[in-house]
């Protein structure tokens, strides 16, 4: 089996909310999505990509998104 | 908020498994554990590292590593 490895991982992810990439937080260890104002964090490698799990980074954005997701999915 | 981007997320994601490090598998758009045999999708962007949803791509890796699982986790 031939396997093509591409480390630019980061151009193929996406918030599981928006669908819009995320960006590596280094510092706190954490995908970033600006779109939906959340970041999903990495435990001990493992990237967690569940909205219940992200961390808030921007309540306005978080809770415009939020509402959606909770209409779609009550 | 700064944020330090680094586009080399493959170099911090490990297997929840075995804990090795991780290769995208383009073609198929997996992440491959080798160590673990197992293959992790990535679907509509958002990897899903979970042990029950990889695919087995060695079968004798994957039942020794299944094995110690279970007997952790029965």
């Amino acid at each position: 089996m031939e396997i093509a490895v591409d480390p630019k991982l980061l151009e193929i992810l996406v918030c599981p909310l928006t669908k819009t990439t995320l960006t590596y937080d280094r510092q706190n260890n954490r995908l970033i999505s600006e779109a939906a104002g959340l970041a999903y964090p990495i435990l001990k490698g493992v990237p967690i990509m569940l909205i219940d799990g992200a961390e808030i980074i921007d309540e306005i954005k978080a809770n415009e998104f939020r509402g959606l997701f909770s209409q779609r999915n009550p």
